[in-house]
């Protein structure tokens, strides 16, 4: 299965020539795995954040064509590995069927006290992932 | 009639405090008069901004409470006063029946033509603006 | 005595017309209260929020003139009202004699522990601040 | 040589936990580029904006360790591959001798008229580059 939600570009996305400015599709990329860990996962990050957390140790990202003011992006989300504690999944960005943008990422997930962060077992959270394998 | 719209108060808005960091509700503020004249005017702003704009140039906000992570705002929109080429929205966002904040905005309607910026009328769009009046 | 910094405008900050984009002002407002309190007050944001905070309640603001990528803002804030746990302060932004925005906040002074949040008198701040009453 | 800027970490960057939010590092990254063309190759962005631009087609990012509020990165940036009309960067952001994160960027040089974009020679550009070479 692969995750999808839509998001319109808007006016605040886009730069001085009126595409998105890249900074801002990390902003929509960290929507989407919160909107995955909230609706498919059951677990929000308002949540999460109590104890826990998933920094990110990792991301690549191939641009592949502009977004423009408007447009809407289908934001795609899959998992490509699966760790004991870490996660690395795959997105795209598209426009229609033209990629706007493609790469992987990986999280970890920890516990945090104070000041002492511990990489902790998905424990509950694996099955949900793994429905999420790309075939 | 009251311009209405959701919008899910997601990690990337709240502060240390796990709270919604006020600068950012500008910018769904801003999105919330993009959607106006999107959905309701008829006039997106990709259309718009070829040849005009509609720049800010007064706003005033009272923030009565906080908004945490995972809650939803409902931000609501409607306008004040109606000048030939000036409009003046007042606007709220609640969480449930409480109120988050509110004020008033006022932008002005301008045509953009190289450097030079003047004002110009509504024209076609006061009709569909008269209709956001609260009564 | 009046707080003053200097802010590049980037490319980051502007929006399809090449000029800011408004609700950006308000974090680089939020900077110069930050760099107030950590450089004249000696109360850096790290330190107080741990136990304490300063929510804005009110903010005012007249939009003058665009400033453009590129251009410098001399950013200025003064004190106009100190009350026992809040303080309104003016502020402006400025290209050379410019204006390019101006208004008037006001904050409350609070101690936060877990759900609770009580205003909390300045203490030994409001000696600090005084300094900063434009005569 | 290598192209070093300090950037304090504020209020505005940091999350829920007090760390910074990994999307507002690309804009630190971006101002870090910004401030390369500006003050060390002589091509501020709000000149190069009117014809062409630098989009970003490639960005690959470990992110090592968090960064505070209040705690001072030191962004470094230095060239790896220059191409006719691409640059691939290195990039390191520290807090003292700690890595918070490093990785590599990739931009193309394009001049833009009207739709139309196409990469283009960097010219005299390239020399004031090749100095930025890490031996």
């Amino acid at each position: 299965m692969i995750f999808t939600k839509k998001q319109l570009v808007r006016f605040e996305h886009c730069d001085a020539a009126g595409i998105v400015f890249y900074p801002r599709y990390y902003a929509m990329l960290n929507s989407l795995v919160e909107d995955w860990f909230r609706e498919s996962l059951n677990f929000p990050f308002e949540t999460m954040h109590n104890t826990s957390g998933i920094p990110t140790v990792d991301i690549k990202t191939q641009f592949k064509s502009p977004a423009k003011m408007g447009q809407v992006l289908t934001k795609s989300l899959w998992v490509e590995k699966l760790g004991g504690s870490s996660c690395t999944y795959g997105y795209s960005f598209k426009v229609d069927e033209r990629i706007v943008l493609q790469g992987e990422g990986t999280v970890v997930f920890v516990s945090i006290s104070g000041n002492e962060i511990k990489p902790k077992d998905w424990g509950d959270l694996r099955d949900k992932m793994e429905v999420y394998f790309k075939k």
